[in-house]
């Protein structure tokens, strides 16, 4: 599968996680170094890097990063490394409150560390490392995983709709949402791709539609508003969306907007599903009512982009980030590990 | 009721139709004189003027001034004046294809010339002011007409979400959707407004949140995919939308995206209703796929309003200025003439 624009990398050799700024994107491509975690906190909270596995990776980076320089001059001792890590962790983890993937991979550092703590900082430092690399590689097999499983649910010429960007910019790898789109591509399918060009931010028309046309795939954009009557018209035979959290009864968070696309879906006949890293289910969340929702500047309705004040002064905004699918909406998930249906169980 | 703003107002002496430029809201207020048929063509097709109603009302005002200059310079005879008046008329409908007041009010000033047609040019140019005056003040009737049917709906503290704008800017008095909002407030009933943005010309954003705000009416402004949010919260008691033409088996096109809010409200149990001059309502169009929906620039989508581009280049583009919502979805139509359900018959 190809990939058009690599999401981000490491630089180790300058101690840095060099970005490509989403914020820029699709009039420029440019690569960013982040060199402290200050630095990290503000590309996750201003979505220069976004998407719920990119993040997760990003913030392992970041940590890494952070650590091996706080070692570097501190030289701490073991408790002191791993009382940084958890001030330096719970920073992160507090740039993005939806994302359950950041505060898994921060998890899976922590583990490592604590399973090795009384090991000199040097190989506490490496052991961070190679954890955030298999973070990071582990993202794009899944991904490619999720493209098979997902794949597998299409035939030539169907139509698929897409809500945000859950593509190669939201990962490490391959994306999640359009692994099948890619895969399918590849393996001579043609498909036909409608993105929702998911306000206010829009990542699908900035991203998801930039991505797609770098591929070369036959991709539609449209306003949100749009997407019922696509659906009305018989375009659209499946829903491919990703998310960010995944509430152990198989609600779903993801990007606001999504639950109105997956009521219009049931509404039309038409399959929606999710796609995403086993690691977003969240056994720990009973229910999408358990889901914290990020609320956002409302700037981002009055103004982001625009040359002009396109709401009147004073106005009031509600301008939640994400919004919770009822799992009985969802058709079904499709992760690395195969096509699953909720309740999730602990043996997976 | 209070108007915030006059929309549009004839300057006789002037020979002008002036309208409030709707493309400038809500950051200028400035008012522009169109003299020629040109002028008003290009208004209605560039949205400085919208809304159903006020296209007919400028159509018919606009059709007057021309014919007023055309006679003062040609002294026509009386099957002259009919000829120009058919070319003028025609040209003057194809500035917007879906709105049936367009082509409604402009036959009700070929009406009113036919019946009169011997009689000399200088009276039928009286004919069509008077004529044109008459669909002006019948406009603002039915507003208040409307408005006091609709409120008879509402209690105290409700929720009402619309879409588009369908209020005083979008008629030549207080709107058809926000006239039972505005009716209720002046009755002293509060009601708390959820506004959709309305991609991609953003009416809700630049002019509904913009009249509610200055009639000091609760006004929350969203994007269009944060509908199903608020109604899933439960703040959302109905839905008032406006119209473009409905087909006689009440199927209804209106602005792009209440297709999806109708969906929506029909999946969380909200009334949805839409309100409308009984002009409206087009009995020889039998049901919605009869219904031309005009396609418009992508750059709307692509780029307008933006400081750059947002979308890549080359993107395809589906951009309906309008959809149709299926009669089932809808409640019923709040009209001058009362609250009606489909299919309409002949005897109103």
């Amino acid at each position: 599968m190809s990939q058009p624009l690599e999401t981000m990398y490491l630089d180790d050799v300058n101690s840095a996680l060099v970005i490509l700024d989403q914020q820029l994107l699709p009039t420029e491509v440019k690569y960013v170094p982040l060199t402290t975690l200050e630095q990290v906190y503000h590309a996750i909270h201003t979505l220069q890097v976004r998407g719920a596995p990119a993040i997760g990776v990003s913030a392992a980076m970041g940590l890494y990063i952070h650590m091996k320089d706080y070692a570097q001059k501190n030289a701490p001792t073991s408790s002191a490394f791993m009382a940084e890590m958890e001030r330096a962790g719970a920073y992160l983890a507090s740039s993005r409150p939806t994302a359950v993937n950041l505060q898994w991979a921060l998890n899976e550092l922590t583990h490592a560390i604590e399973i090795n703590k009384n090991r000199p900082f040097l190989d506490l430092v490496e052991i961070l490392r190679q954890t955030a690399e298999r973070i990071m590689a582990d993202d794009m097999e899944n991904n490619r995983l999720i493209g098979k499983h997902g794949a597998a649910l299409l035939k030539p010429g169907m139509g698929i709709l897409t809500h945000c960007n859950a593509g190669a910019l939201a990962t490490a790898g391959y994306g999640t949402a359009l692994a099948p789109i890619y895969y399918a591509d590849e393996n001579g399918m043609d498909v036909r791709v409608y993105v929702d060009e998911t306000r206010p931010i829009l990542q699908g028309a900035r991203l998801t539609a930039f991505e797609l046309n770098a591929a070369g795939i036959d991709t539609t954009l449209i306003c949100d508003n749009m997407a019922a009557t696509v659906m009305a018209k018989g375009w659209v035979d499946a829903v491919f969306v990703g998310c960010d959290r995944v509430a152990a009864n198989g609600d779903t968070a993801n990007k606001i907007g999504t639950h109105g696309v997956a009521v219009l879906a049931k509404h039309f006949g038409i399959p929606f599903y999710v796609c995403a890293p086993f690691s977003t289910i969240d056994k720990a969340t009973a229910t999408g009512a358990d889901i914290l929702i990020e609320q956002r500047d409302p700037k981002e309705v009055t103004h982001m982009w625009y040359t002009s004040r396109v709401a009147p002064d004073g106005i009031n905004v509600f301008n939640p980030a994400f919004d919770v699918t009822p799992a009985a909406l969802i058709e079904a998930f499709i992760t690395e590990k195969g096509i699953l249906k909720p309740p999730f169980d602990t043996k997976h």
